[in-house]
């Protein structure tokens, strides 16, 4: 399908060993011009002028801390000032940005394109008039879709419907699971008079006893079916009333992996016996599995990878037991692993059932197969169901991402950052280990929770923006006009940081 | 609170009673032009060109309809040529606006002062940079805050989160809730070891047995957690896995009210017995209510009213089993009942605890009050919370509001509706019964199904868009914008309408 026409190679096999001494590196030449020929240039490299939060934010955290819990926050932003990679605050300090926006900025700030579309008058009515999708949508509809999602849908899956969020992309596809898993017990019959009548009081067999099984240490979300297969923090979940559904552990694999290639594999096989223990266990208990829902690298819960083996074999699985395979590519897809959706990478001959997204794509939603279709109006349905303007913005996004080829980008760029990681792990063995990625979606372990804490702060002054995962990783998420130069600014500023670790 | 500021007056009471004769109603001068000297004049009436759908909106239906489910899609629209209180669609065809997007849109088509917002380029950077916005939030957050959503909160509840979408407002409004209910529970005590190991796995205590109890008839949105609160069709809940939750009967009053004062109370009366003997035995039977969800009129499921009476006991009731009151705002905020919140019709002593909304406030989320906000960061947490976008335009709505008395004209335009109605219900009473609502949130019932769904078509292709709810119902849902003159072109049209039904 067109997702892979977006990239011109295969993903690029990193040395996890490289032993080559670690010079000072070169900052090269500025900014390919190819990613900033349309507008203002972007800037050469951090500027700092307080630590972080500086004094105005503080303030302003102080003053919103009035109205809302404002503990997350970790500054407030200057958003005009910002430009390509680097996050300007309100305080005037200018940092290189990793983590954008949780991984939410495909194009990075203020990108002319998006501006340009913005300003374009013959888009004014789409982003003056939000309309109730699912029953008056706008004309261009049908042609908006097809430049935006259906030209880089994954194969096989030829049926997409918009949401407004990763949550609620990942909560309708639970649906479309149940439903379409419901329809196929039904063997076509139209559901009975019992069935509609308990559906109404949450009672089986109108609201049925099945489940989606998830993986520990997953995140899919936090809205309450979300919820139920989330399994990153404690802190996401303690209070919540739940779902009884499964949960498979998922393989925590030994780095390096080219020599743990024995115990990697028995690991994974363990997993994957659970998965189909559970699977049984559950259609015994009265709860059938209708749906398997994964990540392609569980992010949240600490960038944990498994082999495309793995996924191969837990996509049979899956459709052995008669169970929908769905893809959670919230944060992985877009192209950030080097190839638009991480699922490709697997090699799969029977694609997932179904792929949610959301971030970098900033329109949520979900691609399915014609067979997880419903055929009556308002099972899958809300007010807004996602919103044109983000479909535009996306249109808008995958032009660039193909006249700047920034999937090569992504490759190359994230080739340079693993290496380097993997360098300083190699210089810095009691701090840093399991340098790990795919593409620019890279992670490394610091030695405890606290110590990778301190790292982020210590970046952060810096001038390098970053995100941490699970108990003691940092995962890298920058956008993708992040390039080999901005990975370089980096490397020597995270040296500096991991040196004073010691 | 400010809210009550933006109306001079309290509700019209309105006669259901006039025995009038019908004249053909005068159109009057044009719409006010307070209410559209900003921009381009609103059109002057319904011009239609063909039966709806027309041609091009069958094209374009059948092209969506090969990468989605397209079964509920009324027609495809120009929302360029649309504008104020008409809708145009992709035929030419101009129909008078009384659904709004279902009830979304505060005002109207391409009002000018969201077009001059748009194209503000002061503004280019909020619409162009969606931040993550619990952790990243721009410089003016606090003031834009102000200048929207807290200058409209309900009194009494001084802490605000914005969300994403209606559905995600309830979602972690119910979360908010099991927390501060988990809370008081635990005296200020830190959650056990036992807790947070077992909220991993879905399991009691960390994941506890709590429950929220809504009411039959009741629509609070379709992810699963608020679709256990959902209970207007089997249609939304059929096939999807559900929590054992209490339901309540809503009352089901008989018109004309003031002919049926008595049965009426003892049937409110006989609703709040139940809701406290489903309090009493999901505490028994370990299950306790930690919160009760309901609408101010049950919107989706037919427009269903209670008196101020039965919320200011609901209220009472909650507060006496320590459960937090919810009201769920979604359709029945933002102005259109006369007073900004539907809730403040009640007089209430005792303010809600929390107030979800969305839809013509243009953002989601919920007001709450102190004492419901969690002090720990991620509790009520995900990656956008909104967008500052949204929370921009819906400050210039409310400049609208304010600069144009839109409550007034509400209060006025609505009037005018309801006394039509119940003047056409006299006329017809064969056909026409139950003519309610507040402000222009008014309803009416026609015979049946059957007959309602013909009066929707016909009206259509008459040039009003009108939207059905419950059984045999029909809700007006127009914008803040609709004026006496608009309500007079609808009435005549409709009343074409019921007498070919007759």
């Amino acid at each position: 399908m067109a997702s892979r026409m977006l990239a011109r190679q295969s993903l690029l096999t990193i040395s996890r060993h490289s032993q080559t001494p670690i010079p000072r590196r070169a900052m090269g030449a500025q900014a390919s011009p190819s990613l900033h020929d349309q507008g203002l240039p972007e800037y050469e490299g951090p500027l700092m002028k307080t630590t972080i939060p500086g004094p105005k934010s503080q303030v302003l955290t102080k003053e919103l801390g009035e109205i809302q819990n404002s503990v997350a926050v970790q500054f407030f932003c200057d958003y005009t000032a910002s430009r390509g990679n680097y996050l300007v605050d309100v305080d005037g300090n200018r940092m290189l940005d990793l983590y954008m926006q949780i991984s939410s900025l495909p194009l990075g700030y203020n990108h002319p394109a998006l501006l340009r579309t913005l300003q374009d008058p013959a888009n004014l009515a789409t982003f003056a008039n939000r309309p109730a999708l699912g029953a008056l949508p706008p004309h261009d509809l049908p042609q908006l879709l097809h430049k935006s999602l259906v030209s880089v849908a994954p194969t096989g899956l030829r049926q997409v419907q918009t949401m407004a969020c990763g949550s609620c992309s990942n909560e309708n596809a639970f649906k479309a699971i149940f439903i379409w898993y419901r329809n196929k017990q039904r063997g076509g019959a139209k559901p009975t008079t019992e069935e509609l009548r308990t559906s109404m009081i949450n009672q089986s067999p109108g609201c049925p006893e099945l489940s989606i099984l998830s993986f520990m240490g997953s995140f899919h979300g936090r809205t309450i079916g979300c919820l139920a297969t989330t399994h990153s923090k404690a802190i996401h979940k303690l209070d919540i009333p739940s779902l009884d559904w499964p949960i498979a552990p998922f393989p925590r694999l030994q780095y390096p992996l080219e020599e743990h290639s024995r115990e990697n594999a028995s690991e994974e096989a363990r997993c994957l016996a659970e998965v189909e223990d559970l699977i049984q266990k559950f259609a015994r208990k009265g709860r059938p599995v209708a749906g398997v829902v994964v990540e392609p690298i569980q992010a949240e819960g600490g960038d944990n990878h498994a082999s495309d083996d793995f996924f191969r074999k837990l996509r049979a699985l899956t459709a052995k037991h008669g169970a929908a395979f769905l893809c959670d590519e919230v944060q992985t897809g877009a192209g950030t692993t080097g190839l638009f959706w991480a699922h490709e990478h697997w090699g799969l001959e029977n694609p997932p059932d179904v792929v949610t997204f959301s971030k970098k794509m900033l329109t949520g939603g979900f691609y399915y197969k014609d067979e997880l279709r419903t055929e009556l109006p308002y099972r899958i349905y809300n007010t807004w169901m996602g919103e044109p303007s983000k479909t535009l913005m996306l249109a808008e996004v995958l032009k660039v991402v193909r006249a700047e080829r920034l999937l090569d980008n992504v490759q190359h760029a994230g080739s340079v950052l693993l290496r380097g990681l993997t360098d300083l792990q190699n210089e810095f063995p009691n701090i840093l280990s399991r340098a790990r990625g795919r593409g620019t979606f890279c992670a490394i372990d610091i030695r405890d929770e606290d110590t990778r804490n301190k790292a982020v702060l210590l970046a952060r002054n810096k001038g390098v923006v970053l995100g941490g995962c699970g108990d003691m990783s940092i995962r890298f998420r920058p956008s993708l006009i992040f390039t080999e130069i901005h990975a370089n600014i980096f490397l020597n500023i995270f040296r500096d940081v991991v040196s004073t670790l010691k």
